[in-house]
Order: C-alpha cells, then sequence, then structure tokens
C-alpha cells in the first residue's frame, strides 16, 4: 500500500504537490462555513432522497428497479462524500453496496442480467468510475475496510474484462479514477488500463449517435483534440483523466494537447461565471463564441469537472491561469450550486433568467436553470457537490521544493512539515489576507495574486519584538512568495484591491453585445428581482460612474457580504403586442435610478426571482 | 357527398372562402416554378427514401419493422402531396397502405400489437390525423377511391373508440383533420369528435413528462391559454384545428382566444423570417423575447403550420395581418426549407450560422440548422413540404361577396364565377403586380397591399378602345379593391415600393441587441459566406447608406433575384485566445468593404457557407 495523504488528487511528478486534508485545515469563513453545511445537512439530505427514490433498495435487490441506468452512480459519490467528511453513515451505506457485487468482482444494479450490452448509454465503466473514486477517498481518510475492497475488486474485474480489445464508456470518468488506484496502491495495471481507455477513444470506439460522435468526445482521438467539444461534464472528466495519464507516464505531448484545449475552450467556449456548457439538448458546449446568457446550461457537475481539471493542470505546471480560472468556478458557480440551506440545487446555471420559476418541494424532473430543487430524475449535481465541498480544502494550499503555496485564500490552518500557518481574511468580502505563522519552519510562502488584481501589494510583518523590519512592495498577478525562516507570529499580509469593476464581453460573443457586466474580486454580480420589486426587463446600466459597495451583516448564514448599486435607467415597456422589427430603433429612454447588484452565488435565495447578469449598457 | 372545392380547408362559414386548385392556376414564376419542381422532384425523392428506409415496406409487413414511432404519418403526407398533385403513383402507394388496415378501421405499424398503451408519444392519432388529411384532398381532387375508404374507415374506429372517454394524442393534428371530413363528408360525428379532443386537451388529459405539459399544451385547457407554448408544430396544428372547431360550431370565443395567442406570440415569440421555436431540446418557443439567430430552432414544419393557422385566421376574420405573416413566412420559411434542386431541405433555419456544416449524402440522423439534407431519422420536413408546395395555390386567392381578393402576388390565373385573370409579376424582385382581366364579369377585386408597403399606389387601366379612363391612387397597408364590370383586356397594376430597408429588433429581443437587418419586399436578407470569400465573424454593417440592388440573371432555377449590397465595416480579428471578458471594451474599427446580402431563402445553395440575418450596426 502506498500513500495516505488524503487528497482526491496524487500525481507522482509535477511542480506543485497537493497537501492532505489534515495539513489543510478549514475555519469559519467562506468555504468553512460551506463544508460544515455540507457535512451537517447535505449529506444527510443526499442520503435521505436516495432512499425515498429507490436507489439505494437497487443494490438490495429491491424491484423494480428504481432510477435512471447510472443511479449507482450517485450512491457512489455520496459514498466519496462521506469518506471525505469522516461520516459515520459511511460503513452501513457501503455494506448495502457490498451486498450487490457479484463473484467476480462485477457490480451495477441495472446491467447485471445483461451486462456490456451498452457502452453508449450503460454508463457501466462510468460508475465503476464513481465507485473507485469513493473507494480512493476512503483509502486515504481511513485505509482499507469494506468499501476499498470492493472497488478494488471492481477495478481488477474491469482489467481483467477490458484490458484488451477496443471497448470504453459512452461517459468518462474510470480513467481518472484507475490513474488514482494506482496512486493510491502503486499497482500499474490500473494505470496501464486508464492508458488504454485514453488511447482508444475516438479511432471510434463507440457507435454513432443523432448528437454526433463528438458529444462523447469520440470522434477524433484526444491528441488531434483543439477544443473541448460534445458534452461539457463527459469532456472536463475524460481531459481530466487525459492529464493523470499524462502525468504518470511522462507524456508531454499529450499534457500540451489538454492544454491548448483548455486554453482554447477558456477564450471561446466559457461563460463570465466560469460555466461551461451553452446547449440545453445534449448538455454540450456549443461552438466558439456561442455564450447565451439565457440559455447558458453551465450545469453544476461541469463546473466540479472543470475545477477537477484546473486543479490537475495547475500541479503539473504550476501556471497561475489555472487557479484563476478555478476560483472563478468556486465562487461563481460551485458556490451557486447549492441554497443557503444546503437543501436545493441548481442543475443548470445560466446567466439570465427573465420568468421566475416556481420552486418545487419534490423532484425536478428537467434539468432546467432558474430553479433550485430539492432533488432532480437525474440528481448528479448534489451528490458532486456534497464530494466537492467535502475535499474543497484539498485545493487550497500545495507544497514544492520551493515551499508552500497558497491559491485560494480563506480561513485555514495550513500545515507543511514544521511550519504552521493561519490564513486570516474576509475574502472576498474583503482583499485583505493575513497568513499568519503559528509554528516556526523555513521556506517559501506564495500566495496567489488573482489575474484582476493588479496593483496588489505583500507585506512581512515580523513577530512583535523580533529585529526583523516590516517590508512591503507591490505584487504581479500570479504568484507573491517570500523566503525567510519563519518566527511564530510573522504575518505575511496580501492586500488585493477589491474595487468594483464594469466587465466587457468580446465582439464575437454575438449574445452578449452591448452589454456590460460587474465584478468586484473574484465575484460575478448579478441583478436579481423577486416579487414587486422593480423588474429588470427594461433596466440598462449606465457606466460613467463606479459602482458603490454596500456591506451587508451576516444574515443568511455565510457572514457578511458585499452588494453593489449603480446607476441603471428604467425604460418604460414598449409595445410588446405588435410586429416587434421595426424601421426605427427603439429607444432606451426613460427614467435614472440606482440598481442593486448581489454576487451571483447568492441568488434564488429569496423566492422565485429574475435574475441577469449581463445588463445592457445605457446608450 | 359534399363539395368537390380542390382545396384544403374549406369552412362552412367566415369572412372569405377559398377558391379551388382548378380556379387558381399557378404559371411559371416565383411559386409556379417551385409547385412544378416539386411535382417533377421532391415527390419522387421522398417516395424513394420511404422505400429506403423502410417505411413503405412497414404496411407490407416487413420485419423488422423500421424507423420511428410515427413514421406512418410521412407516407400519409406524401399521399396527401400526390393528391393534391394528381401524382400518378398515388394509387399504388394507397393500395400498400390499404393492406395493413385491420377490421375494425385500426391502422398503424408500430402499435398493431400494444395499441393506445402511449398516449403521450405514440402518436397514433396523430398518424391518423396526416391519414384523414391526405383522404380529403384525395375525395376533393378526385373523389372516392380505396384511399378515401382507408381514412374514413379509420375516422370512424377513431369516433368509436374515443368519443366517449378523457384521451387524446400528444401530438394534435387529428382535430383539424377530423373538421376537414366533416366540411367534406357532412358526417357531424367528426366535428363532435374533433371538439370533444379540442376540449379535453388541457384537463390535462396526458401524463406529465419532464418536458412539462405544455409541451405537448395539455398544461391548461385552450381557452385559457395566452400564448403559443411548448413544441411550435404542436402548438400550430392544434391552433389550427381550434380554429376549425370554432368556425363550424360558432363558438366566438374559442376563436378570439386563438386571435389574442396569434398576436401575442407573432409580437414577442417570432423570429424575423416569420420562423417560430427557440430552443432545439423540445423543439420549442421558449420564452416571450427569446429569439437567438444561431440556435433559432424556426422549424421547417412549424412553419408550414403557421402558414395553415394564419389562413385559417384569414379566412374566418379577413383580417390582413394573417395574409402578411403567411407571406413573410411563405417566402422566407417554406422557399427556404428546400433547395433549388428540390432534393435536400433544411429541417431547423437558424438566422447565424458560425461554422460550415458539410452537407450530406445520406440521412441526417439531427436535426440542426445550416444543413439541407436529402433526409432526416425523423423526416417530417420534406413531406410536409411537398404537400404544403402541392397545395400551395390554395393560399393565393379567396372570393367573399365582395368579389376576388388576391392575397399573394404571383403569376397565375384566377377564375371566380365568369370573371378571369391573368396575374403577372416578378414578384417578389419587382413590386409591379398587374392583373388582366382575360374573360368578362362583375365584382370587386382586392389586392393585399403587404404591412411593409407604405406608399403603394393601385391603377385601373381599361382595355386598349374602351371608353373608361385610367385611375390611380395611393393605397394603405390592407386591401385595395376596385369594383366593375370588367371586360377583357382591362388590367389592374399594383405598384408596392421596393426600396429596401433597415429593421431593428425591439429592445427586449437580448440576442439581437445592437444589431440590424436588411428587408426588401416580403423577403429577409443574409451574408453568405462560401469558401474563401469574406469571414462574417467579425463584419458590421455600416447603415448611413441605403442598400444598393443589383439584379441578376436567372441562374439557379427560380429566375431572376435581387441582390443587395451594404457598407461594412471589416474588424480585424481579436485575441480569441485569451479570456474574453475585459475591463475596456473591444474597439469595432476597421476597413470598410462592401458586403453582398442575398435573399434568406436563397441561401445554402452554394455548398458549406457561413451565414447571418442580423448583422452588429456599425458604431
Amino acid at each position: 500500500m502506498a500513500d495516505r495523504v488524503a487528497n482526491p488528487v496524487l500525481p507522482s511528478s509535477g511542480v506543485l504537490s497537493p497537501l492532505g486534508l489534515d495539513a489543510v485545515r478549514l475555519l469559519p469563513g467562506f468555504w468553512g462555513d460551506r463544508v460544515a453545511l455540507n457535512r451537517e445537512v447535505t449529506i444527510a439530505h443526499c442520503r435521505e432522497w436516495e432512499e425515498r427514490e429507490g436507489w439505494i433498495g437497487n443494490f438490495r435487490g429491491e424491484r423494480p428497479r428504481r432510477g435512471r441506468e447510472f443511479s449507482d452512480s450517485e450512491i457512489y459519490k455520496l459514498l466519496e462524500a462521506m469518506a471525505w467528511a469522516e461520516h459515520p453513515d459511511l460503513p452501513a451505506l457501503a455494506e448495502t453496496v457490498a451486498q450487490a457485487q457479484e463473484g467476480d468482482g462485477y457490480l451495477n444494479t441495472r446491467w447485471s442480467g445483461s451486462r456490456y450490452t451498452d457502452f453508449e448509454w450503460g454508463h457501466e465503466l462510468y460508475c465503476y468510475g464513481h465507485l473507485i473514486q469513493a473507494g480512493v477517498a476512503r483509502l486515504r481518510m481511513h485505509g482499507e475496510d469494506q468499501l476499498t475492497r470492493v472497488a478494488i475488486r471492481a477495478a481488477d474485474h474491469v482489467c481483467r474484462r477490458f484490458m484488451d480489445g477496443a471497448e470504453t464508456c459512452g461517459h468518462p470518468v474510470i480513467e481518472m479514477a484507475l490513474v488514482e488506484l494506482y496512486r493510491a496502491t502503486g499497482a500499474e495495471r490500473y494505470l496501464e488500463m486508464a492508458r488504454r481507455f485514453v488511447e482508444r477513444r475516438g479511432l471510434p470506439a463507440l457507435a454513432d449517435i443523432p448528437f454526433g460522435r463528438a458529444y462523447y468526445q469520440d470522434d477524433l482521438p484526444v491528441r488531434q483534440a483543439q477544443v473541448f467539444r460534445g458534452h461539457v461534464v463527459r469532456a472536463l472528466y475524460l481531459a481530466s483523466g487525459v492529464v493523470d495519464v499524462a502525468v504518470e507516464t511522462g507524456d508531454e505531448e499529450l499534457l500540451k494537447a489538454v492544454e491548448s484545449q483548455w486554453e482554447r475552450t477558456v477564450a471561446r467556449r466559457t461563460h463570465l461565471t466560469g460555466g461551461m456548457g451553452s446547449r440545453h439538448a445534449d448538455e454540450s458546449y456549443g461552438e466558439d463564441h456561442e455564450l447565451p446568457p439565457d440559455r447558458a446550461y453551465n450545469e453544476t457537475c461541469a463546473s466540479i469537472a472543470s475545477i477537477m481539471l484546473s486543479h490537475r493542470l495547475l500541479l503539473a505546471t504550476g501556471d497561475a491561469r489555472y487557479a484563476d480560472l478555478a476560483e472563478r468556478t468556486l465562487y461563481n458557480m460551485l458556490a451557486t450550486g447549492v441554497a443557503l440551506d444546503g437543501r436545493s440545487f441548481f442543475y443548470a446555471n445560466p446567466l439570465q433568467v427573465r420568468v421566475p420559476a416556481q420552486p418545487l418541494d419534490g423532484v425536478n424532473h428537467a434539468a432546467e436553470g432558474g430553479l433550485r430543487s430539492p432533488w432532480f430524475d437525474v440528481s448528479c449535481c448534489p451528490n458532486n457537490i456534497a464530494r466537492t465541498l467535502a475535499s474543497v480544502a484539498a485545493y487550497l494550499a500545495t507544497s514544492s521544493s520551493a515551499g508552500v503555496q497558497i491559491h485560494h485564500h480563506t480561513p485555514a490552518d495550513i500545515r507543511h512539515g514544521d511550519l504552521a500557518l493561519r490564513v486570516e481574511t474576509a475574502y472576498p468580502w474583503s482583499g485583505e489576507v493575513r497568513v499568519r505563522v503559528l509554528e516556526a519552519g523555513a521556506g517559501g510562502v506564495s500566495l496567489r495574486v488573482p489575474s484582476w488584481a493588479a496593483g496588489a501589494t505583500l507585506s512581512y510583518e515580523p513577530a512583535p519584538g523580533t529585529a526583523a523590519s516590516r517590508e512591503s512592495r507591490p505584487v504581479e498577478p500570479g504568484y507573491a512568495s517570500i523566503e525567510r525562516r519563519w518566527r511564530p507570529g510573522d504575518e505575511i499580509r496580501l492586500d488585493l484591491p477589491m474595487t468594483p469593476r464594469w466587465t466587457y464581453p468580446g465582439r464575437r460573443a454575438d449574445a452578449l453585445r452591448g452589454c456590460v457586466a460587474v465584478e468586484r474580486g473574484p465575484l460575478v454580480y448579478c441583478a436579481e428581482s423577486v416579487g414587486d420589486e422593480p423588474p429588470l426587463a427594461d433596466v440598462s446600466a449606465v457606466t460613467d460612474a463606479p459602482p458603490v459597495e454596500h456591506h451587508t451583516d451576516g444574515t443568511g448564514g455565510t457572514g457578511g457580504a458585499v452588494e453593489l448599486e449603480i446607476e441603471a435607467v428604467h425604460s418604460p415597456p414598449g409595445d410588446y403586442d405588435a410586429w416587434p422589427y421595426t424601421t426605427e430603433r427603439e429607444s432606451g429612454g426613460g427614467t435614472r435610478a440606482p440598481l442593486r447588484l448581489i454576487p451571483y452565488h447568492r441568488w434564488g435565495n429569496r423566492g422565485p426571482a429574475t435574475m441577469r447578469v449581463w445588463l445592457p449598457a445605457a446608450e
């Protein structure tokens, strides 16, 4: 058995090395509060719904089988969440799962009688992928037990059945799961199996379908692709697995291929929030520059997959741009996907909602945006949020020979070797980040300066009573480092300028033409209208004055927040009962009044609402 | 047996009465050429593909059954096309269909062994609807024969099975088919059955589905609806049937309900081309003001349904606005749906295509836009085009106690009573429409003046050698009439101003903000780029000078055309490999050069192309 560092991703090489969850302990704050809510509320909520919907009963052999063909995977994602959260319900749920495993390691409640008859839509390997990820989490947090044995037996079955041949799964995830199991156990067959799954794809390995083979990235080999395409979650899970294979096999060409696909995708197929996916029909990217705010799909799971991928690329390269996108996605997508109560979720995350959706108490049969729901027919997102929040500390900090890197600024205790640090900050509300030395040690401490933070300063404040003098210097976006022998009480202070900024879309983003958005720090803002608040359909933003900040108190369970106010033109409604295309441009005139903006991740918490991130710029 | 007027829609009351296909004979010209091509090429093309795909074989009992659950309906639409076109292949195809009818009139190649087990998706009543429409066409063009007997037996089976109860079909069309069969036969049970299907809908009558009951207009009774919603073809077929029921039962409230739904839909949910449908996922309308040019779905069949509905409302009310929308839809949707070769078709009709689609020789498995294909997995559109072009003369002219109305101006001979008229025009290329009297008669002759044609003039030019003097007067949009005793050689001349015009979207159409389009007469224009022609991604339109006309010769098989040239700014491409959202607005500067625009209905005939109707307005 190999490592016991408790982190979902532990590459054996790369520029940066992850720290374990035991080395990064979240404290109350933006992420610490969410992780606590996840552990206390969301995990139990998911368990309850999976029982109610019969998806757990499927493992007990209850008939008729219930749920979609991939519902087993939801239980595995929940098990992974429980593993990271050291949740006491794990062993009992793992026991239930174990009952359904067959003698040769096969495990699937849907296809047991007709194994491997539908690689395009069957999701059998996909389900194993999530099972193996749960097993790895358990192995790293706890050590061998029933769940890890079930996962390893399944992985061995996969290797025996699929090592030779040309088959793969319509939904990737097995690739990264197998590499991680290799990393956790040292057994090379898992890496080899993952490598083969990656190389088989696009030869092609799967049948053509109405969506086209690009839907499941089987249109061309991953080395030849120029951009992420097709179903977003599939594309990003695959790319994550490809990075893992590339890193473990030293395949630089493969790594570069993913880096360049990432670059083009981020430049042309990514919404302001970091969300990806512009088409509902096939949950896919759409084309370059196709970025509709109203029909943005931006599946919550896709944002999680994007964070997973960016994190892997960050570890491999140390390039801050990957942490920049991860931050954008963490604060504007992951934090948006779950309501402040921890019990209702967004599946799709549009940037504009014209008609308020009615909240549901029961299952939401659709995956439309604008509607936080307790559960879905396809309920990937709640469980994916649960496992991601349970392990989110894994993304915050890394180490290298140069010392410790802090990528995301949130209250936490971080330990690396002898050095113990405490991060204190009200980020993202405040741009002041203090890193205090709790226990002495040597080496560099690097803090990420986000790409939007031009004008940041980094200061060193020596512990009271020491000879060293205070230092302060401007720092550029990227990483700002101080290396020294640290003493308890020493403090590093990063000051990030948090002035709200107007943000404009690129010219080719046709759906955003003539619009402007507001950002502050890592947060995207939006206007929201609930009940009889002024409607948003005829509002435009006046950009000649800067947005004004309003610091609000801590109602809502996640501490204080910063809201913004801008000047807006409220135009009188036009004649919307006549043919709307005319030889005269409709005037944008109207009355001026302030418009309140809230962080995008907080929208949809006050009841049925309309919302928009992109506001027409007043003429 | 009742009427033998050969027209698909023959209401027993209403402001206007249809003329038969024998009374409106198309001559070579915009529509006459297309009708000839349809008869000579398209009908045989459809027949060939339906044989090749096994959909005709299904009626012969060939196994395994092939095609989708509703493929029978394609054969029925083709039979209807053959009936209107008096095509010699009809009897043989009808004979094949007749073989599959069961003793009690039931007829469906998919559900024969499991009748009426899936009203949501089974399409059994939908298939009957198309069968009955084919039967009515045959009855009116030819009289009773095997096809009409099959259709009537099926209709009688439907009345016996469904008169009592609460069931209806997930896909409307049976309603209007039954009313038309009532009109054709006088048997009141068909009307009563149609009325009950209409009134049952929305109580609700069908199960909830992930798309929601609005998908098949079962979310609320038709009398309570405010707007067309859900699946567009379903919505418009239903509304057509509702108008038919309202007219035959004298139900003014029901008629008014549809009129007001039409009004709101046209004002808020209709693309510039007359196309309807903004969502691919469920082929649905989307919300008010949701009008994306790139993802406009605008199914060809939806445009046909829209023409059917507008025509019914025109007959019932005489209101020119219905003819206006029908004209827009005829010239910019129906004419677009089929290529100039008559053998390849658009399913979806977007207003912007960023990436050229590769044409297919075989079946197109998707219904995406930008790709004219010979056949589709769901091949409703080719057959729907075939039956509509075969009967398009039915929409051109009507009669009333006041005389004859000419709604759409295209070369044709029109007879009403003793009066015989010949319409001569190069419309829509020219705005000059001449109506010459061939045979003497009395009464009014009305010509529609389209809503865009402010400044039109109507002239009377007496036959050479007669005492009457020439008259000329300005006429307003609506109908312009002259009433007199007509002599052979008398001529009416309508002059419609055809100056190209800049057209702007309404302010709430977010996806069109900052853009402008060009129209001329009834035609919407677009820019198209094929091969190494200048790309369209960075083009914007300079609107301070009017578009310049270029009259082209008749290459392409449909006579001459008018293309336009505008001044455009061609901006240098930006940096599309960097994060696209910035604090500075991207400049729209660049070089000026002319940009050629072609009629939208002619795009996609020169090979893989990019295209856009809405152009950014240069700053």
